[in-house]
This record gives C-alpha cells, sequence and structure tokens, in this order.
C-alpha cells in the first residue's frame, strides 16, 4: 500500500506527541527532585512516593474516569459523560493523531496537577489519603477544569477562554488545589512561631532541588510546544522561544531582584522564579511575542518571591513554593494572555473582552479547585485523619510511613575514606592536604 | 531534487528511532542511580563505573561483533556470520531506515543487557573482570539471544514468538545473566547469618533511586515504542498507553500490597513494582489491549515482591532486585503474550500454542543467559578472580578500586555551616531556629 | 487547504530541530550536576547558580544581540549587524526551518560555552561578576567565533574550515576562555603547595557527577545529529554512531591508561574521558567513518588525562577539568576532521590543506577566546573585583554568596534513623545488622 500524504502527517503529529508526552511525563522525576531536595531529609523520601503515587494510583484513574470527564460527550459545558477507560466514541475532538497518543499527552498533564499538591503538603500529610487525594484529582478535580477550558464544548472553551498549554486548566487548579490543602492540613510543625515569627526549615539537598528544575525546565519543552499536537504546525518554534524566554526572564529577575533587596541571589527564588516565568507563559506561549514573553516571565519572577512571603505571612505553610509558583503565576498568566495576545490582547486591541473572559476563566477553575480540594481534605480529615501525629512528625516521615530513612550511611563512607587516606592508601591525598583544603 | 513520499516516510521514522535510541541510552543513567541509590555509600561510585563500564566496552564490543552475531546473515538459526563493525550487507533485515539508526537502538539494548548485571554483583566484584563480562554479554551472550528472538531467520523468530521490545530478549537474559553472576559470586559479607536469618545492608541514596527510576520510566518512552521502529506505525501511541498502564499498575498494586501485608508501604518495593510493571509488558505492549496492560502490570507487582524475598531465601544475594525485576518479571512477560495477545493469545483464541512458544522461547533464551554467564563467571573466578578481598569488600569498592570515596566532605559542609548560622550571619534562621525545626 | 511535500519537510525538519535543542539545553542540567559534584560541597549551589545564571542571564543576552551578532548580515566576513531580538531579514541563512527553531537550537550552544567557562572559575568566583561574564560570552565572545565559523559569510567558513556542530566554535572557545578566566583569577586557596606539591580537593558527589555525565551525553544525541538541522538528512543515523562510539572510545581509554599507569581505573578520568570523546568527535561526526571516530574518541581519552596533569603542573587550577576536555579536546577534534574526514581528510587525500584550514580555524577562535575572556575578566578584576575573599572561600561560597548551605541535615536524618531502628521500629533489621553489614 503506498504511503499517503496523510499519513506521513498523521506520522509526523504522532511522534512529535509521544516524544513531547514523554517530556511531560519526565517532569515528575522533576518535580521528586525539586521537592525533596527543598525539604528536610527526614521527609524525603515520602514526598518521592507520593509523586510515585501521582504517576501510579493517579494515572490509573485519569485512564478509568479521568479523560472521559475531561474529554467525553459534553454535558452542559460542565462535563464529560463518555471514554471511560479510553473506549467510545471521540469524533468531537478532531483529533490528527490517535486516540491513544491525545491520552498519553494528556495523562501527564493530570498526573503533573496531583504533583503540584504533593509539594505543598510535604512534611505532615499521610500517605494513605494521599493516594486517595491524587486519585480523585486526576479522576475529578483536574479533568472538570480541564472540561470547561479545553473540551470543545466545555463553557469556557465556549466563551473564548485562552490557555494554551494551561497556565489556568493546570497551574491554576493545581496551585488554589495546593492552598486549600494546606489550610485544612495545617503548618508543620516548628514552622510558626507564637510571637509571629517563622523558622527556616532549611532544604536539605540544593543541588537535587536544582537537578529537579533543570528536568522540569526540559519537560517544558514538551509541554507547552507538544500542546499545539502537531508537529506540522511551525508556530511550535515560536512556542518553544516564549516559553525559554520566559523561563530566562523569570530567574533573571529573581536573582536580581534578591540581590537588590536582601544583598545575596537567594537560590530557592532564582530556582522558582525560573518556574514561575514557565508557568505564566504556559498560557499565553503561543500567543504572545517573545518580548511579551519577557516581560511575562519577568514579572512572575517578582510575583513568586512576593507571594513566597504573603503566604509565610498568613502562615499559609508551603515546603516547596507551590501555591506562590503554579497558583499565583498560573493566575498571572492566565490574565496575561489577555494583555499581552496578539489577537484580542489589551494592548494590541485596546479592549478588556479578553482580559475579562479570561479573569472569569482562572477565576472559575481556580475556585472549584480550592472547594473541590477543601471537601476532600476535610471529608479525609475528619474520617481517616490526613496527617501523622506530632511524634512521627518530628521523627520524620520516611520513618513513620516507610520504616527506612532515605539516606543511610552516607557519613559513615565518608569517614571511613578519610580514615583511609590518612592510612596512606592515597598517597596522592593526604588527610592534612584534605583538611588544609576544607 | 525534489522530495519524495519514500524520502520523507524514511526521514519520519530515522527521526523516530533516533531520537528514542538517544531515551534508551539515557535509560543507563537510570540504572546507574537506581543501583547507586539501592546499595551502601562506599560502593557506589564503583557500581556507576561499570555502567560506565557497559557504555563504553560494552558498547565497542557490539559494535565490534554483538550486532554482527545478532543481526548478521543467519548460520542455522541461532547466529549471525557477517557484518562486524556494521559493515556489509543488511538486505535481510527489511529495514525502513538507514542501518546507522537501526544499530545505535539496538546499541543502546545491548548496553543495557550488561547494566542489570551490574546491579546484582555490586558490593563485591572487581571492576576489571566486570570490564571482561560488560564485553561478552554485549558482543556475545545478548546478541545469541537477541538473534534466536529478533533476526528474521532466527528459529525463535520463525517458530512465532511474539517479544516485541524485549522481555524476553532483554530483561529475561540479562535477569537470568544476573541469577548466575550471583551463584558464582556469592553473596555480600554480612548480608546472610549463619542462623538463617539476613540483615538488611541499607540503601544509601534512596531519592537517588528513585531519580534512576523515573530516569528508566521516561527512557520506556523509547524503549517500547521506539522498537517499532516506524514513526508511521500509528500503534506506537497505544503502546505507550500500554507500556504506561502497565508501570502504573506495577506500582500501584506493589504498594497496596505491601500496605496490607506490611502496614507500611514498602519504598523500594513500588520502585520496583513500577520497574517490573514495564519490563513485564515489554514483551506484550504492541499486542495487548490496555486493560491487559494493567493486568500484567499489576501482577508483576506482586511476583517482584515475592521474587525477591524468594532470591532472599535461597541465598542469591541480589542488592538491587534485578533478578526478580528483569528475570522473574521479563520472564512472565514472555509468557503473557500467551495469554494475553489479541491474536494468538490464550485469552482471546483459547489455543495454548501460542503460549507454549513463547514459554519455550523465553525458556530457551533464559537458559543461554544463565549457562553462558555462569561459564564466563566461572572461567574469571579460577583465573583472575572475580571478588575483591574481604577487607576491600568492608573497607568499600570504592577505596579499593578506585582510590577514592563516592562522597567527600557533605557533613563537613553541613556543620560549618550550622556554626556561621550560630554566629549569625543569616538573620533570617538563627541556630535554634533550625535546632527546633527538626 | 492540502498539506504539501515542502509542508511535510518543514514539519519533519522542525519537531527533529526541537526535540534536538530540548536535548542540548538539558545539558544544563548535565552541566550543572558534573560540575557541582566534582567540587566541595560548601561551593556546590554556587556553581549550580552560575549555570542558571547563564540559562536565564545567557539565554537573554543571545536573544538581544548574540544571535545578530552571529547570524546576522555580515560585516566583513568577522561579525552580524542585523537581527538583534530574532527581527529583520535571515534570508541569507538559507533555513529549511522557521527561524525560531533555529534560535532556540543556536540559544542551547551559546548558554553551554558561558558554561564550560562556569566549571573552571568554580570555588572562587563572585556571583555577581560571573553574571557580567556570561551575559558578555553569550551576546559577543561566543557569537564572534560563531559568526566566523558557522555564518555562511564568516571568514573561516569561506576557507572551507569544517566544523560540524562545534569542536572548535563551541567547545574550543569555551576551553580557552576557561584558561583565560583561570589565569586571570587565580588557583584555589590550599590547592598548590609552596613546595610543588598540589593537594587534591575532593569531589563531594561523585554519583552525581556520573549522573551529570550521562546528562551530557544524552544530550549530545541532540548536539551533534542536530546540528544537520534537518531530519530529512539521513546521514543524522550515522552522525549518531560516530557520536556514540567516539564517546565509548574515550571513556575505555581512559579506564585502561588509568588501570596501566596507576593501578586503578579513575573515576573521574572515565567520566572526563568519555566527555573528551564526545568533545573530539563534534567536529567531525558528520564527516568522519566510524572506525576514525573510535580513533578520535580514544586519542582524546588519553589526552584529556594528560592535560589535566600539564595544566594541573602549570598551576591553572581548574576543578572540573573544563579546560582539558573543552578545551585541548575541542582543539583536538577541530584538527582531526583536517585527519580523518572522508572528504579532504590527510588520510584520504594526502594533503595538508584541509588541516591547515582546520589549524588556522580553532587557532583563531581559540585565541580570540581566550584574549576576549582575559580582557574581561581583567577589566572586573581592576573594577568590581572577581574573587571572594580568603575567609569567604574557606567558608565557602554557598554562605557568602547566599547564605545557605547547598546541604543542611543529611546525617542527621540518619543518625534520627539508626536511633529508631535501634529502639526497634522497624523489627525487621536491627542497630547491629545494621553495624554488621558496615
Amino acid at each position: 500500500m503506498p504511503i499517503t500524504i496523510n499519513h506521513l502527517a498523521e506520522g509526523i503529529n504522532t511522534v512529535w506527541v509521544l516524544l513531547c508526552a514523554a517530556l511531560v511525563f519526565f517532569m515528575e522525576g522533576g518535580f521528586a527532585a525539586l521537592e525533596a531536595g527543598f525539604i528536610r531529609s527526614k521527609n524525603s523520601l515520602n514526598i518521592i512516593m507520593k509523586v510515585f503515587a501521582d504517576c501510579t494510583v493517579g494515572m490509573l484513574g485519569y485512564w478509568a474516569f479521568g479523560f472521559a470527564i475531561m474529554y467525553g460527550l459534553d454535558k452542559a459545558g460542565l462535563f464529560g459523560t463518555s471514554g471511560a477507560f479510553i473506549t467510545g466514541n471521540f469524533a468531537h475532538l478532531n483529533l490528527k493523531i490517535p486516540i491513544y497518543a491525545y491520552w498519553i499527552f494528556q495523562a501527564a498533564f493530570a498526573v503533573a496537577v496531583a504533583t503540584i499538591v504533593s509539594g505543598a503538603v510535604a512534611e505532615r500529610m499521610k500517605f494513605g489519603p494521599y493516594m486517595v487525594f491524587s486519585l480523585l484529582a486526576t479522576a475529578v478535580i483536574y479533568p472538570v477544569a480541564g472540561h470547561w477550558v479545553w473540551n470543545p464544548a466545555g463553557w469556557l472553551a465556549k466563551l473564548g477562554m485562552m490557555d494554551f498549554a494551561g497556565s489556568a486548566a493546570v497551574h491554576a487548579v493545581g496551585g488554589w488545589a495546593s492552598l486549600a490543602a494546606v489550610l485544612v492540613l495545617g503548618p508543620r510543625k516548628g514552622k510558626y512561631n507564637k510571637d509571629g515569627s517563622l523558622n527556616v526549615l532549611p532544604a536539605h539537598n540544593l543541588p537535587l532541588a536544582a537537578l529537579g528544575a533543570f528536568m522540569l525546565w526540559f519537560g517544558w519543552f514538551g509541554f507547552n510546544p507538544g500542546s499545539s499536537l502537531s508537529g506540522l504546525d511551525l508556530n511550535i518554534a515560536r512556542i518553544a522561544v516564549t516559553t525559554n524566554l520566559a523561563a530566562a526572564a523569570g530567574g533573571t529577575v529573581s536573582a536580581l531582584y534578591t540581590m537588590w533587596k536582601y544583598g545575596k541571589p537567594d537560590a530557592s527564588m532564582i530556582i522558582n522564579g525560573s518556574l514561575a516565568g514557565l508557568v505564566a507563559v504556559t498560557a499565553g506561549c503561543a500567543y504572545v511575542a517573545p518580548g511579551s514573553a519577557v516581560a511575562i516571565g519577568g514579572i512572575a519572577g517578582i510575583l513568586v518571591v512576593l507571594a513566597v512571603q504573603f503566604f509565610d505571612w498568613v502562615k499559609a505553610d508551603d515546603p516547596v513554593g507551590a501555591i506562590a509558583v503554579h497558583g499565583v503565576c498560573g493566575t498571572f498568566g492566565a490574565l496575561a494572555v489577555g494583555i499581552f495576545a496578539e489577537k484580542g490582547g489589551l494592548i494590541y486591541t485596546g479592549s478588556f473582552k479578553l482580559l475579562g473572559i479570561q479573569a472569569l476563566g482562572v477565576g472559575a477553575v481556580s475556585l472549584w479547585a480550592f472547594l473541590a480540594t477543601a471537601a476532600i481534605f476535610y471529608v479525609l480529615k475528619v474520617t481517616v485523619g490526613i496527617r501523622v501525629t506530632v511524634e512521627d512528625e518530628l521523627d520524620g516521615m520516611d520513618l513513620c510511613e516507610h520504616g527506612i530513612a532515605a539516606y543511610a550511611g552516607i557519613e559513615a563512607s565518608h569517614v571511613r575514606a578519610f580514615a583511609h587516606l590518612a592510612e596512606g592508601i592515597d598517597k596522592s591525598s593526604t588527610k592534612e592536604d584534605l583538611v588544609s583544603s576544607r
């Protein structure tokens, strides 16, 4: 059978979407590293296991019901009613790729929403209830919001909301769900003092967190350009550029701002500033010019710093800054489309119409995510309980939840190494050399 | 010269296979992180160096001879006889991509087989003999098995064995080679007590191991869908879905099973459960429905837990669970095709024929891998020796083999950091804050 | 509108280049991990923040001016004069992909040049001046060299210099810029003793460094084959093969050479040997046969060991070996094209003409990079200062520059873990078990 032009086109699009899906999935590893690195070592394994829960339990939830609610045949613009287990008719989606390619790309997004919350509830939430939440996040919370914005029949889609890769549908949803979760859960023991001051609970492994950020940034090459769903949409090239410039601007501004404000460039803020730029440009990456992307990323780079401080001020304890990065900058990113979009944006048209739609849209999905998450967390709290005991929290989640420590024996090896060096096994560097070098 | 349809098709296929090859190669980094994280820090650099040996010495071995034995002109269905150094005629392979694209994809697979064994022999095997084994694994052991299954003229291929991406040819081969290696090598000092009990030799860096698992999962987006060798085979989309659902099911079941059995979700088992699902679906990813993939992955998620316990019970000391993950679940995955395949599977046809072929096939390649590896390890043992001295083993492989420690000074930096904080360099967090936060 | 053959071709090429750009960008994470792992923990966060500076400040610099200088309309073969902020006419580049796809791929290269230098100046250079250098490296130093070699109107391009993916334009430029930087900056305190001997300042996390090397190797699947800029250029398959074989040969030879010379395979040298092979084959990957790639990589695997020793001998203190890997092996790689190229190489033609052009070319860009960097570092030194105080250097850059430690509390968690195990929380492994296992 001869190969047709249409077959080639579908092949290109499928290759593109599958490889972008792989990149988006890899962001789970990035989230795991980022979140684990930002918290204390005694809880670092537990948070990674929660990310595994998203990738496993959560992915099954999106397979069973989430995708159907999000992309099934529409009911009143609110949710889908067909397509459980990726079966049935999806002709209404007008896809140019196999439904399975679409599913795997979307599944990687769904899993990411749950994972955003995992960071905010770190260091105190029980594993079992988290599994339940992860399942509901991918099976219900995210799919309903996604239906509104991305199902062709969703009520926000019909209003003309523009959220290309999900500043609102993914990041604001994950970020404001995080706020709800944190408010129901309460802050970590020892975080806030009675006199109103707060304690820094130090990041145990910032190189690991930074590595996670690089993985996330890398994954965004799939997240944003891949949302075109087509390798023949040559705008994917400009999307890659706007995405990267926003990240660059976010990190640059966070560095300069913290240098100016505190005298030193703050490492956590540089990391989160880059991510904030990525989150903020995610809605508009396909709609704004490169220069606008720099503006969006740069604003996000300051917003994230202020937001981290704000949520600490109101004692919404978010160990990794998920609410600031995803909630605040995702919301800003959705609004920024109304300002910077080449078609419909305030700057280009002088009209507030699109900005209004964007505000309504991001407000609606954020409110839904907040309320749904608050309800789930509240029910879990009053039934099975969502928080480990104070004693367990002090001992660390890794021990109480998994019976093991994330790290065992690193310094034992180190001490032995030095002892041996001192005994002369390696003549090239004596103990004194090593000591003098410190 | 105008571009033709055939040129476009070959371009798509080549782009697809090269990028998938990159993903598969990246699994070496994943294996290195997984294995290093699962063992003690004093041996962690050594195991990573062994993975480097696979990628360097092993890759050269596959270039020189392995590829020829695997894909050269057939001799009696048993091995290839042409094509050393990627030269000569490969028309019998009927490729739709350049031979070099095929080679790099296959080379990444060959290297992975050797690396599976590196985990099982961790913490006690000498580096030099490992290099020799790595060379022979990629130049002979794997290529012979691969010839049987994947060379169009191989005796198992002709029988109709179905092993899409290598549950048998790659994972069972690597896993049962690991068992042979471990039996010849013997367990680590201090692992098994005289009274029959065993000691947990603790994983030194579980976040690193988990990061490795994410890298492996990510790489599987290339491993399985890429085995189509064609971006125009739109089944690649469903392959991506079956692959991911099996991983999700494996991790979910391992988590639930260990929660039920031991009261806590076991972190190592969740990691290995996800990998077990991936290994098990590798043979059938192109042949089974998504629901069957969930079943296959879920079964593998329990099998891997039982298998880890079994091999400890028989004192086959495998520090990372390679035999359980790759040997047992690879074998199961090959058999599962005979049960779940939409074309020929027991469930769909009621016929045991395919299952029988699969059993014969995976049995044959496993036996070959076991015997060949046992022979190589035995010869190495009685000639150059394969095991470091007891003293060196207690001191750690990093010191005795490389003269250096994997980690130097992490806690020294830490102590200094705290000392400074106490002296008030960073006014925002005093020593007391930090202490109180622990 | 029906899809045309040309549209399909541009789609394939764009998909290819964007995904390769993602791989090249991911090398920044690899550099960060490699460099952080190779140095002491007290400076590890700071070096990662410098890589962030490259990705953020540096990327903006390449956007604003660098790309224009490199690929804008030519002035006298020396630099570009149009195209700031990716605007204007780029028809002279004869691209078959969107200009934005070209830009993002090139931007990832530009950022890498700056990052090479970040490793060499580790553990002593101030962050602020580094930001300035990073901006100038991506906005001026690299673009001028790149213009000479890769702008169709550049003077070296017109001479016929062959540097496919940049052994000269990227690696030699980065490597010799590193030498200039190191000479102006001076060695780390405690590195060289008055009696001429030197101290090993130990790598604090070799698993992290190795992970970085795997990320870099993975990224090279984009760096070299992606430089074709076309997924329809089927030579990309052979480029992937030559690239990987050179890496394999480099690592193999470094391992064997250090085993022969020092009795033990040196882990840092195996890592750097693989990278040296990759750097060296980068110029010739599209022009040389696989066997030649093995030769090039193998030679680089020895060169890098000798070069590391040489630069220590002359007290050019380069904590990560950037000058050896990128400067020496990049230069060698450019020359190797003159020897091994199938078209024009000394071996094939008997003519020294190409070798002469390559020598002139790599010499010119190296000299430019060295002088420009020396000038910038000198001006920064006499104005704002480029080096932290001795006290800060002893305390570590993470504290003095960022007010935080890279690692906090790893061993605290560990100690607590052991304490709990001893108290019997986990009955399966007692303290004695754990102790006996060490």
